[in-house]
């Protein structure tokens, strides 16, 4: 089973792909799509979606995993951030996808055992999970980590299948 | 020249299409994508974008004009709208149209002549100035006055092309 956890940013979305094959993990790729930072907001929000698909088309996940988004305290990144949201989303969604979403916490306690885990922690157990990934920087360091998170849970939890319900995503 | 104004919202979207020529202006259609309230976040962000795609496919506006969105003081509210406003946006960016953005000020004061006009009023000047317009609802009379704006405003300011560019999208 190929799995692609996701970490939104309009500047740029960390993206990473992994096997999971029973409790066994191997990274097959990372990186991050980035935006041009001189470009519309449209313009970005396609940059992403359209960089993202051709992910989708490479490697061909068939489930996709997002980190739930932490409210920011400042309401003008809260948006942008939703926005970006929104497009990486849909990427998956477009393409059939189930797409579940795993609050910070989670993921953390998923790879850590910690749920206040700092960023370098999580990222030196996303290397001893799977070994041979280096991951680009830590935008795809923290998609491998929802990835794996993902991996985890989809083990103990039903994810409802896209394809069974005739729809383009479920919560898992 | 025909152009489709949006309202973003991830319960329902208005949406109004207009044909512009010179300054007259006249009502081509208007309603609402309206989401599964039941339904996952990437599965209603997938019914704004593939319902807002029939409307493009059905009605082929040359240009689009999405309303800024206000800055909620609601954290949660604020990332709900911008999730649903980076699925809104990246449908007209996909299909290669520039996406022109107008803060909510600027529409009412296009329409009513005073950017703290209340909505009865904007609503009041959708009726007179699209003779036979009958939104459906609030949201989709927003929409046309998003529409109406743009139509004035891209009378007055060059529009950069997105085929021009080869870009899916531009600012107004």
């Amino acid at each position: 089973m190929r799995l692609i956890g996701l970490d939104p940013g309009l500047r740029r979305t960390g993206w990473g792909v992994v096997d999971a094959e029973g409790n066994r993990l191997s990274h097959v790729a990372s990186g991050i799509v980035a935006t041009d930072n001189g470009a519309s907001l449209a313009e970005r929000l396609s940059q992403l979606f359209d960089g993202l698909n051709e992910v989708l088309v490479r490697h061909v996940p068939a489930e996709a995993a997002v980190e739930e988004t932490f409210v920011n305290r400042n309401p003008a990144s809260t948006l942008k951030l939703g926005q970006a949201r929104g497009a990486v989303l849909l990427a998956p969604a477009q393409a059939g996808l189930p797409v579940a979403e795993y609050p910070a916490n989670l993921i953390k306690k998923a790879l850590v055992g910690n749920g206040h885990a700092d960023k370098t922690q999580v990222q030196t157990m996303v290397q001893m999970l799977l070994p041979g990934a280096r991951p680009e920087n830590a935008d795809a360091a923290d998609a491998l980590a929802v990835a794996i998170c993902h991996a985890h849970h989809r083990s103990t939890h039903v994810v409802v299948s896209a394809a069974a319900l005739g729809t383009g995503s479920a919560r898992a």
